[in-house]
């Protein structure tokens, strides 16, 4: 390396990359390691290392993997009937963590967003169309995010899907449970009062 | 590797190997580096990885370097007569970036903790008295943090210094630059009422 800058200096540096890390906390978690924690540092270059040359997504859902397929995909418990559609890899994970749903996945990466330029392409759109046409599928679960980007997303998806003979539902909007009336923002009041349920007598 | 896991959990636990960084942030790094910024996530496995390999400590000071003495004892124009006694190697960082100190630093890496079992040898200070001994040093700053164990380190190495010829300081404690005494805790204000400042008139 002919980087002139001193090593440690290097290592604050680098660890900005990371999201939410400024100089104060690269500086902190650069001394910490080395003083610290050097075994720790050593096995997360090793990881990273090998995490960013093998991860790449799968085939089949686009969620982050080092195999062609995902272990989810490819786990012959699951079942392929069902389809749930997630804006990220880390909604994947809190809803396998959250729930006992034993679908599959599709993962977008992200959202349709014509002012950024993303398109239904960049969300591999084509790719879930396929699947709608291919007929196997009985079940659409849209979990995108609950912003104006999540449900136009939510919307084209269920218009590529409405032609073929998929049941499709859009996770309920509402007061968080435990929430208290008092301190949710009003477009969640709003949406949970118009859209309550009836009881059964 | 022969780890189970999949690579990206491995990366994900590893992350938290860095302070302050638990399993939410582990994942949010995690995707962010492998969806935006895989170039950066490598150089940052790289400089980790050397850093882990190359950085020591100054044979001199104590500070952190890749090299055997570090780039401020081996500055021809930094003044050795000077010496200024830091807790850690963050705080010669921030006493360069905010003073034109042009001395010298002694790294403790810590400070005296009997309770955690932390003495005199385990900071170097068998190192600093034989600073002291030589018979170079004009002046001492004693800028170890101003809580009980960085005063008591402070007094301790005060009674190592003060047998030789050495001008010997303690920085100034009180109220921070723009603070208002309204909010100021009552330990500080205390301190910064007895030990007010004649002005000259």
């Amino acid at each position: 390396m002919t980087d002139k800058r001193p090593l440690l200096q290097q290592l604050i540096d680098a660890l900005r990359c990371l999201p939410g890390v400024g100089n104060k906390s690269a500086q902190r978690m650069a001394f910490n390691v080395l003083q610290h924690n050097r075994d720790g540092a050593k096995e997360l270059a090793e990881v990273l290392l090998e995490a960013v040359e093998r991860i790449g997504q799968c085939s089949q859902c686009q969620n982050l993997t080092e195999d062609e397929i995902c272990s989810i995909c490819i786990n012959p418990r699951r079942e392929p009937k069902s389809l749930c559609v997630v804006e990220s890899p880390a909604d994947v994970i809190a809803l396998e963590q959250a729930t006992g749903y034993q679908g599959h996945y599709f993962v977008l990466h992200g959202r349709l967003s014509p002012l950024d330029g993303i398109g239904p392409d960049d969300l591999g759109l084509g790719k879930l169309d396929a699947i709608f046409r291919n007929g196997q599928l009985q079940e659409l679960i849209l979990a995108t995010n609950s912003t104006v980007e999540g449900e136009a997303t939510a919307f084209y998806i269920q218009s590529l899907a409405q032609k073929h003979n998929i049941s499709i539902s859009r996770i309920a909007h509402g007061v968080p449970l435990g929430g208290e009336l008092e301190y949710i923002d009003q477009g969640t009041l709003a949406h949970a009062f118009g859209s309550r349920l009836t009881l059964e007598q």
